[in-house]
């Protein structure tokens, strides 16, 4: 019996990794000669750089880069084991959280780092880069990033205009003639799980403005900065970026990165089904065990088990899927593919101790769906 | 394929039935065709009375009763569908929750309200009696219980003795000459769950008083006046109920019953096992299913699912359990004939809300279980 157990993290208690290793462990008292797949996956939010080492047995590098507000902080990338491609999550140089709570101010923070973990990926001399944009600290439409790949965004003076989203309303002039000239020649994935345009009401700067600090007034200034942005660069560049779905990904990220050669928006789960192989593993197996930490609606519109358990009915595999927890809603997800789903909570508990118990849970849930696949009926 | 479902109740949530209907529901989303049979079982505690009206079609009555303070209440006890079998909850006519909880005082509380429901039902011309003794406000060795049954018990100035625990150190004659005939000619079994001793330190005084409200002086005095009535029982009637196991259930009602003819005591989930004719129906099942409100190491010693278990595997069919919690210390029950066990929350939340969606996770839980099974492996 081959069986490949592809789940994403458990947020908060297990990486996907450690969940894969959980389940194993839970079906191996159960059924020890079987054939293991682990293959740890990701949404292309925080912990996909993790999965995509752990699936490809490549390594975590550590990069001093800017943080949004401009100290200097250590993030990472990943590399895969083949060196052929480079993992970037955006939050581990312009992230949320490297930013403390009462400092969060979008018109403030810049997504230079970002730019900066991108540089370093080119000085591997990669072939593919993969970047996932979520939970980013800035409003700046990517341009700290493009500024830190070469891009310039000049003032009325003449003078490049500095970080944050309200510098945006000062550009007059943009060049991207100094642009790193290697970005050419590499693949460039981002995993954007958001189809929000740069500008207006379901802009980045209305809909995520807020989480970042922006108070109803920044907002307003944030969303004129990013419309003037995409003005100068589709009068200049010819880019349009303005009504673009998903632009308005990781505050205008998503229309930045349009302005860089060979850049693709992709839903995240694609890029990680690719970029493990998945389907080369799914193939031939038995059954496929997913998982992720919360099931629910939401789970059918691009997060990983459903992703997977697509992927494996394109072999007419069975997917089970085992889960942190399950909402009244979750299931529309026997329409896509899940034939069966497990949540692993044993007990009320606080969800300190319900976080920390979670390994132990998931082993006895994974050993209880084995003991089951194994009666005789 | 043929499907016994017989779980325990989900205490605070759902009858012993309507866990079975809802197993049943989340079976038939899947194995519409599949023969279903229910019987809702019980471990002769709460709920049992009910249960066995479930299971064998039954009816309930309602009998006014004296309550353990001396006032009259409504109490209730079951009859079998053919009539030949009565079931009584002791707790139905003496139980804690029917005294208000500043006058709990075991001192004071009688059995007296039992006795009548026993009498109710040799009224109803019954061939067997099955009695829980769970959750009794009462410490008086069963003394009220036997006077309702014409036994009588006086003091040295010739008078019967009152109600209460305290009275019992002031019997000097113990008489059964006016005991009910009609307990000569049937069959009395009684659900005994715990092994105590009438008296000492396992004894009932010391044990269970004071969750019914005894302080240390009063476990004191109780435990005195229980073995004061152990020793004039032996003296007169020959009865040793000191120290025999169980005797110290229900402050002692399990030691004043063996002055009644033909009375067992016996393990709750085996009295009900064969009151609802479990065998029968497990004989040629292809699956069993059973449950309760919180599964542990406990549920080995007398829980209804360990005992479904045991039947189920005298036959060789499989056991999956579905419980509403499990603790971490479950495991031995796969020991115990259990093959398979499934927790049903689905996600953090209050006990009370919890317990207000036990019906839909508990759905949803015998859904997937159904579903795992139809899986071709």
């Amino acid at each position: 019996m081959k069986i490949v157990i592809a789940p994403d993290s458990f947020k908060e208690s297990l990486t996907a990794l450690e969940v894969a290793q959980s389940i194993e462990g839970g079906f191996r008292r159960i059924f020890p000669d079987a054939q293991y797949i682990k293959v740890p996956m990701a949404d292309g939010g925080e912990g996909s750089v993790q999965s995509l080492i752990d699936a490809t047995k490549g390594e975590l590098l550590e990069v001093e880069v800017t943080a949004p507000l401009g100290n200097k902080v250590t993030g990472f990338l990943g590399i895969s084991g083949d060196k052929q491609t480079a993992f970037i999550e955006m939050a581990a140089a312009s992230g949320l959280h490297l930013v403390p709570f009462e400092q969060r101010n979008p018109l403030k923070t810049t997504s230079f780092g970002t730019g900066e973990l991108i540089k370093k990926a080119l000085d591997l001399g990669v072939k593919k880069i993969l970047l996932g944009i979520g939970g980013s600290a800035t409003n700046d439409g990517g341009v700290g990033m493009l500024q830190a790949l070469g891009a310039s965004f000049k003032n009325a003076a003449g003078e490049e205009i500095g970080f944050g989203g309200e510098q945006l309303q000062q550009i007059c002039q943009i060049s991207l003639e100094n642009l790193e000239p290697r970005l050419q020649s590499v693949e460039f994935e981002v995993a954007c799980d958001v189809n929000n345009p740069l500008c207006g009401e379901r802009g980045a700067s209305a809909v995520f403005g807020p989480q970042k600090g922006a108070t109803p007034e920044m907002m307003q200034t944030l969303d004129n900065a990013l419309a003037h942005f995409a003005d100068v660069a589709l009068a200049q560049q010819g880019i349009a970026i303005a009504n673009h779905a998903g632009t308005g990904a990781a505050g205008g990220m998503g229309g930045g990165l349009l302005l860089l050669p060979n850049v693709q928006l992709k839903a995240g789960v694609q890029i990680i089904i690719e970029a493990t192989r998945l389907a080369e593993h799914i193939q031939d197996a038995d059954l496929v065990i997913t998982g992720e930490g919360r099931m629910d609606a939401q789970s059918i519109a691009g997060k990983t088990p459903v992703g997977v358990a697509k992927m494996a009915k394109q072999f007419d595999v069975q997917v089970i899927a085992i889960v942190g927890c399950l909402r009244e809603d979750y299931n529309v997800v026997y329409q896509h593919g899940i034939d069966a789903v497990f949540p692993i909570i044993r007990q009320l508990n606080s969800l300190e101790e319900t976080l920390k118990q979670g390994r132990e849970n998931l082993e006895s849930s994974a050993e209880n769906v084995a003991r089951l696949i194994k009666l005789k009926m």
